[in-house]
């Protein structure tokens, strides 16, 4: 098995996570999170969106998060912007690193961006001007990347195609999400393959939900084809809109957990990160979607028994 | 990635499973656990095992199971007997399916079984001389394959030294039980190269355990080493004695959607399956452990959001 030495952990608790749980948040402590998540050695967090708060009221004031910030020497903190309006507002309250969203899908698109692919690119064209002028990096996350909700299986083909786009425009890295979890490792494979004959694998990043429990398995399967860029989420925070009860993002604790097993390099202390994934799950009631982080702080004593 | 065709899985809830649940299970529900098991194509299913109630009181009355069953031709029904007693009892009952357990740790073995390897291997002797004399093939669990409770990591060099006496007296299929979850792929093939040279990997299985998360990446870095046989428990029965309230055996559930997903075969109708599981589950008042399981009966429409 060839595996990057390398990994770099893109932590999207604070935005992509706690835009899909039902609490909001206050300020205060989604700003001690991110600071929790840096001090557990996180160099790449979602800080928030900026949005319409009539949307996505759990990002209303991403703002007074930036304001609030400390940040830390070589951390990133983008944030996602829909358009240019929303690129000012993040670029004038201090935001360093952008993100724009679309999907490989166009009934997706429509329903979650209410536009079509091409016109969500042309949305994006001013922003990647901007951004440009202003030496600002912008990841593009491309969801539905292997299957969407309303239009089953995406062809590898598509994908590749929104990729290269975004590339094209100057998006420096493109996040492929397996929005619904439905993936699983060959059909991942298959869509870096189609993908990475567009974009240097270099650039792309993966984005897994453990809906059906294979987003752990997807992520061996993405670092097997060279990708060295995977998202995560604290505690799992996201959930899953499409499946209520079922379990969101990866969690960030059981990807550390794995990686720290194989001897990949992430920089990230799974002590502090497990006890971050508890301070936010305490902060929305839950309990953190995470096995590693569940096995972590429970009594690791007891009676021999089990195969 | 090079992968097998068909995959044999070996479920196990209703024995390793049941066995690490609180609840005692009454043997109407046991049998109709695996009446359903089989209903939904598992080709092998652990169905007890006879060691004393004393200690297991959850595998009391495993010969009132095998009574009970209505068996279906080609169905394979192991149970576990700890020695040469066991294994009588077992026949008398009517198994043709045999299964022996001990450890690659010392100290787990002494635990566990009250002995040193060396001495559970002499146990298994006279059982595996009447296994022969009755053409009943026996599987040996080897557990502790990638680390101990006690002893932390284990030697790969260790357990390819206990399967192959294992192979040698005689099993026909060694199980490499990750008895407490904290293996990752690389672990995981590291150590299959080591028994597969002692062993033919066409008699391994592998058997993990999901407490950090790592169950299914585990079977994607096996089958990859070209095993072709998994243990799982449906609904994840199990749990895990050393770590209270975390997760136990993978669950079958994840495991199939994984492999469906691949277009590996494996007889098993994954619908019939999550029944299954939610019918145990509710019998010891539980949630299913599964997150496929969860997500498939789960509301599948709703507002659309993530990334």
């Amino acid at each position: 098995m060839h595996l990057p030495d390398r990994v770099t952990i893109v932590e999207v608790g604070p935005r992509d996570g706690l835009q899909n749980e039902p609490s909001i948040v206050p300020v205060a402590t989604r700003v001690e999170l991110i600071h929790r998540l840096q001090d557990a050695g996180l160099p790449v967090i979602e800080a928030g969106s900026f949005v319409s708060p009539k949307w996505v009221p759990q990002m209303a004031d991403t703002a007074q998060v930036l304001a609030q910030l400390v940040r830390r020497p070589g951390v990133r903190y983008p944030v996602l912007v829909p358009n240019l309006r929303g690129f000012e507002a993040a670029t004038a309250a201090g935001a360093r690193d952008i993100a724009v969203f679309t999907a490989s899908s166009e009934t997706f698109a429509r329903k979650n961006i209410n536009c079509s692919i091409a016109e969500s690119l042309q949305r994006f064209a001013p922003v990647m001007s901007a951004a440009q002028s202003a030496d600002i990096p912008v990841r593009g996350y491309v969801s539905c990347a292997l299957a969407c909700p309303y239009e089953g299986d995406i062809s590898p083909g598509v994908v590749a195609d929104v990729a290269e786009r975004l590339f094209r425009m100057g998006c420096t890295e493109i996040s492929l999400g397996d929005t619904i979890g439905k993936g699983t490792p060959v059909r991942v494979q298959n869509m870096i393959d189609a993908v990475s004959a567009q974009v240097p694998v270099s650039r792309l990043a993966v984005h897994f939900h453990d809906t059906y429990g294979q987003a752990l398995a997807n992520v061996l399967a993405a670092l097997e084809k060279g990708v060295a860029v995977i998202d995560s989420s604290v505690a799992g925070l996201g959930g899953c809109p499409y499946a209520p009860g079922a379990s969101g993002n990866l969690a960030t604790e059981d990807l550390v957990y794995m990686l720290d097993g194989m001897h990949i390099q992430t920089g990230v202390a799974l002590e502090k990160l497990v006890a971050t994934g508890q301070f936010i799950s305490a902060a929305i009631q839950k309990n953190p979607a995470s096995r590693a982080s569940v096995a972590l702080s429970s009594g690791k004593s007891g009676a021999a028994g089990g195969t």
